[in-house]
C-alpha cells in the first residue's frame, strides 16, 4: 500500500536516551537503531516522513563541554549548540535509519536539515525566562558560573540551582520550503531537533538567533503544518494520555474531538511540566488544517497506525 | 543573466577563522559575512550553488572540550565532533547569507545539509594515519591522552606532538540526491561542511562511520561531480596558483589545460601539505565531467568570474 499521506514523527527523549541509562554514544546509537523499527512501519506503509526529536540531555551535555573548556576553547552560545546536536544526533538517527532501509532492501533516501524557526522578537518568556537547561548546581557554583557567563538562574526549592533560558512560542520554519520538497519527493527529513534554532527578526529585518530553547513538540506541529503533513505522530514513554493522571479515577482517551480535547486541557489535566506542550501541539496542528494526532509510545505505534488504538486526536 | 551554471564553492579556512585571530563565535560570524559578499556576487549572476566550507579550528575546539570535560560528560567520537560542526558552522554561514539575501532583497532559500561520504573500507590511509587533528602536547602530555582515549600521535620534530587520524579518499556523497534535488531548484546548500562525515560500508552491506577527517577540497570536487555542477571554484588565500611557489622563478598560472597541470603536479610543484589536495581535487572534477575549476581568493572571485582572470583549469 502507497498511500503517500504525509506525516511528522516527532520522537520522544526516550527514543535515544532513555532516562536512568548512561548517555554514551554508544547508548544513544544503539537506542536510535531500536527506535528505528517503529519508524520502518511508517515508511513500509508508504508514509512520507519529516521526522523530529529531542535533545535536553546532547544540549545540557554540550553546554557542560562549553563551561569546562572556556579559558580554553571558544565559549558557544546556546543556538551553536542547538545546531551542533542537531547535526550530531540528526547523522545519528540518518545513519541508523539508512541501515534500517538497507536491512529492509528499500530505497529511500534519509537526509538532515538544520532548521530555523522564527519566533517573535516580544515572546513574553523571553523577559521571563523558565525553562531549565543544563546541570544542577549549589546556589555558590551557580552565582560564580551565573556571573562569568551571564546566566539567568532559579532555584528549585529543596533541589537545587539550575540555569534558565526563554522558551518561546515557534512561529514559521525558515527551512520549510527546501524541506517540504525532500518530503514531497519521498525522502525522509530529519529537521527540527531539539526544537529547532530560535531566531527573530530584528527591526532591520534581518534574522538574528539568541540563547532560548524551543519546546520539541511545538516545534514538530509548526513544521507539520508548514510542510502541508496531514497526520503528526508524537512518540512518547506513555501509550495514550490519561484524564486524571495517576489518580484512581485515571481514565485513559482513545479517540477524542478537538473542541473536547481543549475543554480537557482548560480544566488542568495536562501540566505545563508534562503533558501540556503536547497537548497544545496537538490542538495547533488540528486548528492549521491537521487531519490527525496520535500521541503514543514508540512500541505501539504500529499497533496504533493499523488498528487506530491509542490517543487519537481529530478535527 | 540568468544562466542557471551550477557551481560548488568551496570556502577556504580563512572565510570564517582566518589564521592569527582569536576563534570566537563573534569573530567566526563577522568572517562569515564578510565572505557572503563574495557569495553573493554569483548568486546575483544567478548560479545555482552548493557552498563547502573547512572546519579546523572548529573541530579541534570540540575535541578540545571533549577532551577536558571527559569524565563529565560522553566521550564524542570524530565523527559526531564533524557531523556537530557541519550543524553549527552551517547554521552560521547559512544565518548570514540570509541576511545578505535579505539586504539584496533577493528571494533565495539557503539550507544546510549534514553530508555523509562513503570512503573506502581498505583506504590505505586507514593503516597510516599521518591527518594532525586537534591540539599540541609536549610528549608527556600527549602519552597520557594517547592512552586514555586510544589516539595514534606522531611528533612533529622540533614542534612537538599531535593527534593523527586516517584522511580517506571521498569516493561518493551518500546524500547527493536530496543536494542536487535542492541545487537544481535553485536553493542554495552549504553541504560536505569540514569534508564530511566518512563513512565506510562494512561486510554485512552498513554504514559506519569512524575516526577520520576527508579532506574538504577533495570533498568538494567529489560533491560537484555528484550533483553535476559545471564549475568548481576553490576559494582560498591566494589569488591564483603558482610554480615555483616562493623563488626567484615563481611563475604565477592563468588558463592552464588538465594535462598540463597534471603534469606539473607530477614534477612536484605542489606540496601535500598545501596546494597539493585543492590541485588533485581539480584535476579529478575536470576528468570526471567538470568543464571549469577556479582556484583564486575570496576578494579576486568577482573579478574572475567577470573576467577570467586567476587561475582557470579546463578539460
Amino acid at each position: 500500500m502507497n498511500t503517500n499521506k504525509t506525516a511528522v514523527i516527532a520522537l520522544g527523549g526516550n527514543a535515544i536516551s532513555p532516562k536512568g541509562e548512561l548517555d554514551t554514544i554508544a547508548n544513544q546509537f544503539r537506542n536510535t537503531r531500536k527506535s528505528c523499527v517503529a519508524i520502518m512501519n511508517f515508511i513500509k506503509q508508504g508514509y512520507h516522513l519529516a521526522i523530529t526529536h529531542g535533545n535536553g540531555p546532547q544540549v545540557g551535555n554540550a553546554l557542560l563541554r562549553v563551561e569546562m573548556a572556556s579559558d580554553k576553547a571558544p565559549r558557544l552560545p546556546l543556538g551553536i549548540c542547538d545546531a551542533d546536536t542537531e547535526g550530531g544526533m540528526g547523522y545519528m538517527i540518518e545513519q541508523s535509519l539508512q541501515n534500517s532501509l538497507i536491512q529492509a532492501q528499500m530505497d529511500r533516501d534519509v537526509v538532515t536539515i538544520i532548521t530555523q524557526i522564527i519566533v517573535d522578537a516580544d515572546d513574553p518568556s523571553i523577559q521571563h525566562p523558565s525553562k531549565y537547561i543544563g546541570g544542577w548546581y549549589t546556589k555558590d557554583e551557580i552565582a560564580r558560573l551565573a556571573k562569568k557567563f551571564g546566566w539567568q538562574i532559579k532555584e528549585i526549592p529543596g533541589k537545587g540551582w539550575r540555569r534558565v533560558v526563554p522558551s518561546p512560542f515557534p512561529r514559521k520554519i525558515i527551512n520549510r520550503k527546501a524541506i517540504k520538497h525532500l518530503v514531497d519527493l519521498g525522502i525522509i527529513v530529519i529537521a527540527a531537533g531539539g526544537g529547532g534554532i530560535p531566531v527573530y527578526i530584528m527591526e532591520n529585518g534581518l534574522y538574528e538567533g539568541f540563547d532560548a530553547v524551543i519546546d520539541k513538540d511545538l516545534a514538530s506541529s509548526v513544521l507539520a503544518r508548514d510542510i502541508g503533513a496531514q497526520e503528526f505522530f508524537i512518540l512518547t514513554d506513555v501509550d495514550q494520555i490519561a484524564i486524571n493522571f495517576g489518580k484512581a479515577n485515571q481514565e485513559f482517551i482513545d479517540t477524542i474531538r478537538l473542541d473536547d480535547l481543549k475543554a480537557l486541557l482548560g480544566e488542568g489535566h495536562f501540566p505545563a511540566g508534562s503533558m501540556g506542550p503536547k497537548i497544545q501541539a496537538a490542538i495547533n496542528f488540528i486548528e492549521n488544517g491537521g487531519k490527525t494526532v496520535i500521541i503514543t509510545s514508540l512500541e505501539t505505534a504500529q499497533e496504533s497506525l493499523e488498528s487506530g488504538k491509542y490517543t487519537r486526536i481529530t478535527p
